[in-house]
């Protein structure tokens, strides 16, 4: 026997492959070689488990897939008010704007376009920069053809890999012919590279942020690499299944905002309305989803439409979201009970209040609880002596633990005797 | 003794009350008599607790907050892909465009802006004029100043007022006098309406739409309705005390999605990744937030600062999303741990694996139950005799249904014999 | 025996007949009943000469084409800076921006847009409105479809009446059903006038700001009315024939500089550069050029391209400009030798230079006398006595003159004793 | 004794160097060492007259003022529609576009641009590198600093600096230094280079763009130099003193016009509104403006405005408008009498009708000579024998010449004896 959920993911694959319209990107011989029939499709959960199916070992090009995890490593490397001096959160709208930069200071919109990128795998922090970890190094015998690739453009570099292979939860390489390929027809990075350094975005060599970068979207993946990269935005920061964390939370959650917003390009609240999940997409064919808190998705077929989305990825996003209710303003969970009663018993014949609490309890949660220990005091139901009983709660959230706190106090402040019974030590303040 | 949760908002509310920056709006008399310090703040919950402080009983008119609410009434009554063809879902950018129209065809950017809220009051549909609901007509003697108000105006007003009183949760009534002063100040709204025109966006008469609209933003309200308001958005359409569906989940998650994009204007991107809650100011000093499935929140304040947003309401927001954990994007909820245990017992002498589930089961509990019970019939820890116990299940969506239903069925064709005890009639298939 | 150029002009008329692609315009049923074969062609010179060939009589409404005269006679009712205030000057190259309108001002970007018309002829000073004439006032029976046409817009419309009549040199009237079709289409006319208002370009109601620039743009005109208000540009204001000043030297100049960057919307910089005329062309067909000091030309024709221009009528200009050098830059015409010679003649026993002047005298010419007369002085070739001889001289410019004054002073300076003979009267100084 | 029009311009000079508002550019050291308060003011009229005074032997880079040169000149090398192809004529209107590259095409809006500037550099062809002159070359031991100088880059530049020189009528020089430490700068023009490259308007590397284009612009020139320039582009691209065609008239004219209406950038409408004298300024100071057919101005003053012009050089260019009446929209000059008279006299006894022409005629001229004419005849007041007296005429321009030809076929084909008097030899055809 095994699991059903491959099997659904395999119908889903299946169900999507039949639309072969769109091309493969061919503007580099690395990207125009793909296999147009390849495809596969990936779910990497919170809690460590993870499934891939179809050409799941297949490996490509991260390309802009790279751009929220760079973000959020930027964010952890010189701190959030540093990044946002240089590159802004919000979208580009219409593609009035050649270069997407905002008027006057010249900082590019946000990450998720190339503007932003660049921008920002210059914030990275070479500081970073894992002596240990070694990673492969640029054949030697190829340095001519690499003029800009300095100890300063390494050591970014070295750093955006490292984060990247953090992400993924093993070491990732670089594809360095497709990145040198890439790096002879990146005209309009140059150009963009060029405009930053005018407005002092930048302050390095133009063609130095624009060898970075291209190393940076050379690092190569599988579906499963970039479905565990995006659980682990949705993991909060930590890797679900090897524990590290490899972001804050405050990044990640930064990372996943600007997905939300910018992710698509010109599309992106057509996307989010539609799919409803903040996501990005590489010209190598590949789209990652986060949902907070739950999964990370990943699908990949190279036939790209032509605002450079993967068309069957497209496809998949839309199934999954639909057949299991993933999108973010959805509100299938109906509500809570986070109270499963309030009773009175009798313990060496002295009458408590025995309120037993029960499941997951977060902000509404908590509310609720307040307001029936509230009630059942207004209507003169509460003995003076109050048991509340987390043992049959599974989780209990910041937000959550506070208000409760807040509640307790005020109950004692009242004249109530209160006792927590919380054999799993989840209610941190008693 | 009563809730703490009134004294925390009464401090947020009050640690919100220094800033007397900004400047009450005053292109209408209306609006330039408010009191620029009246302050309030309420909370909504999904399931019907509300919470409100400070001047919560003061009457101001609704403005621009009443627009994802019509757009949610037009999704209904029209259609989305109707809606969809006459106005857009993305962000407006930079304002490089004084209308902020799509090239080519006119069609506005999104229904947040004047353009797409204009346009979509037009969309209603005035089929949905309730006959037996009476609102106050427009006093008769002040028919010379009101050209505009045609029968079709008033069946359009008609139907918003319904329907924004449908999602308040009470009667609401119109400021007439307000929205006079308003129409004769329009002329931004007049031009807009009169290039729609050209566009065929709308094709009624310029002056007409513009009445509908200014009506429209005249509905008086508190902010306790328009927390309620928010948290029937919250609860996918249906109102948490009155239970009414006042409009269908589809266009709740789409009002919501285009808040979240397009909501707070120019700074939509911004206010996301630093609050993380979709949201919807308005002129008269207001703003909503919405959490889906949890709570829905409104300040007032009227000293707005340069970009017409409410400076107080907006600090109020930043420190309840900082102090509760309110971002969209923030996965403070841990893993929620779906299988209490799996456990052999016998009955009546026959081995059962007695499979215990609890709490609130959405998509990735489902899968923690799945993988479980795979683990488990590989290990060859499962007897013959599996019973499912949805007793401390508190919740379980439709999608965390579906793939438990996916199991029960793989289970069954392995030749397991499979019974669920759900006392609580949770589980849908069996 | 008679002029060869009727016969030149109808040459050009016939090979310009043969591109029989583009539409009539069809807004309006006025515009769309024309006869798209209907042809004619017009020259007037600024000394009086007029011809015109053939459909001439053929009346249409002027449209488009008031604007570059109701722009002078704005400049001279209120002065160039007043004008200036409210209307640009600069291009509004490609078309990025709806409205045209300047960020932050709402200032529109030239008076060859709608938006810097309409703006214009709200900058008609009602006080010029003659009482002596009397123009067909709007039937009154017709008042119920005219709402917006009150006093102060009768008197705008009297004084744009009145004005372009004086331009075209006879008494010329509206075609009040045309404008009233136009007037029920007007919507982005309407949507302009809306927006100025909320710029306060505008101070009146929108609906009367349209009334006028509607009725401006009916006023019926054949192609000799055109080509003779072009001639009164070119003429310095001055009309050829009535010899009545229309407007200022000034208002005339200002006109013309903005019709030679502006008068061909997006495409003015290749009109100038392929035909070098400074032109403005119309909706129903027309087209004027005007070449400072010589000719104004009009075309009519009205099929138009997708720009709105007339097919034919862009043709006619073409091969005018080609055949006659008619190009502002080009520079066919040779130099000006002023100066016929310098000789010593004897009069009454006393030796005398006489120096002969000749032609045309301008700036250059002028440099060019300074220049011989100072050679010849320093080559000792001056006699004491000098005298000017003016009597070959056809004409002298302002600027001619005052540099031939400051020779004569220098050559009083330096002791000469100088006479003027000028049988004419040219040199206005001795 | 001396010429009035030094002293002229030293008043002018005078009297605009008291605004001593505006700063050097300091971007590069070469720009920032400059005096800010030198200045110079030079005429040169198209017959080859030349005046300058102040700073006039001060040398400087021509910078900006090299576009409309290398214009010309890319136009008789490749071609009017080749070029075409690459860079556009239209005004580039407010700066909404970062680069002002043509949406779609990425063609420059047009070659007065920086953008547009850089692609026409490239179209010189190399081909015309005059093996026999030779220039300094860059000293050889400065290779490393010049990575992008090859081979087609020096032919390029060597083709544009020849061009300049026959312009300026003087073997002119490139400031090699000035030209590195900008190119060390020239982020912007990197970017554009970059980015033109993207769209295939250029299709070497950039950096070999952004050094020929730099190079360019390091030319020295003097006040006087760039006066003679201009009278080179008014004369119809014959240098008045060395009478070498330097560039066709076509192209000449071509030049022109794109000054006009875009050599001011933004404000050139303005420019031409209040100046009326197609111009272009440089950063490093200087200022050239053209009146055709009659001179070329040229100013220098380092201390720039905010939009990069020179403060004093735009006061004299207006107060010399002014003064000299030299706006190109006015009409200054009065209308020609081109028929001095015509007179019946008797020869051998045969009456002949004698017409004698006078001044300068061109298209109006040679109107009125018709018409007169025509009248004549009309009347019976023409005798059989018709004899046309040039001996009067100052010049006959291409256009008049032809409408003559055609008056004097029409009269024969009438039966008339016509004989021409034309001791100069100015009518071509008889």
């Amino acid at each position: 026997m095994h699991s059903p959920i491959p099997d659904y993911l395999q119908e889903v694959l299946q169900s999507c492959s039949g639309d072969a319209s769109g091309h493969v990107a061919d503007y580099i011989p690395e990207l125009a070689r793909a296999d147009p029939d390849r495809r596969a499709l990936a779910v990497a959960t919170v809690d460590g488990s993870a499934y891939s199916i179809g050409d799941d070992e297949l490996a490509f090009t991260i390309q802009s897939i790279s751009k929220p995890f760079a973000y959020a490593l930027a964010v952890d490397d010189i701190g959030l008010e540093a990044v946002l001096d240089k590159v802004g959160v919000e979208p580009s709208g219409e593609a009035f704007n050649e270069l997407s930069l905002e008027g006057g200071t010249g900082r590019p919109l946000n990450p998720m376009i190339n503007a932003g990128a660049i921008a920002t795998h210059q914030l990275l922090d070479t500081a970073h920069h894992h002596a240990g970890r070694h990673h492969a190094e640029p054949p030697a015998h190829t340095a001519p053809e690499h003029p800009a690739r300095t100890g300063q453009v390494r050591q970014r570099t070295a750093r955006a890999l490292a984060g990247l292979s953090a992400f993924a939860g093993r070491e990732l390489s670089i594809d360095y012919a497709a990145a040198q390929s890439e790096y002879r027809e990146a005209h309009r990075n140059f150009a963009i590279a060029h405009m930053l350094r005018t407005y002092d975005i930048i302050t390095n060599e133009p063609a130095e942020a624009v060898r970075g970068y291209t190393d940076q979207c050379a690092v190569l993946v599988n579906v499963s690499d970039i479905a565990r990269m995006a659980a682990t935005l949705a993991n909060n920061g930590v890797h679900p299944d090897t524990g590290e964390r490899v972001v804050s939370a405050r990044a990640a959650r930064q990372a996943l905002s600007v997905m939300a917003t910018c992710g698509m390009y010109d599309a992106s609240g057509g996307w989010l309305a539609a799919i409803g999940i903040p996501a990005k997409s590489g010209v190598s064919g590949g789209i990652i989803g986060v949902l907070p808190g739950q999964v990370g998705i990943a699908s990949f077929s190279p036939r790209l439409d032509s605002t450079g989305n993967s068309v069957q990825g497209v496809e998949m996003f839309r199934r999954l979201s639909e057949d299991m209710g993933l999108h973010l303003m959805s509100n299938e969970q109906p509500s809570n009970t986070a109270v499963r009663g309030i009773r009175t018993i009798t313990e060496e014949g002295v009458p408590i209040s025995r309120i037993r609490l029960q499941g997951t309890i977060r902000f509404s949660g908590a509310e609720r609880v307040l307001r029936s220990i509230v009630e059942a005091g207004s209507a003169g139901r509460l003995e003076n002596r109050i048991r509340i009983d987390f043992s049959r709660v599974e989780s209990l959230s910041g937000p959550g633990a506070r208000m409760l706190g807040g509640l307790l106090r005020s109950l004692r402040d009242n004249g109530y005797d209160v006792v927590v019974h919380d054999p799993e030590g989840l209610y941190p303040y008693s």
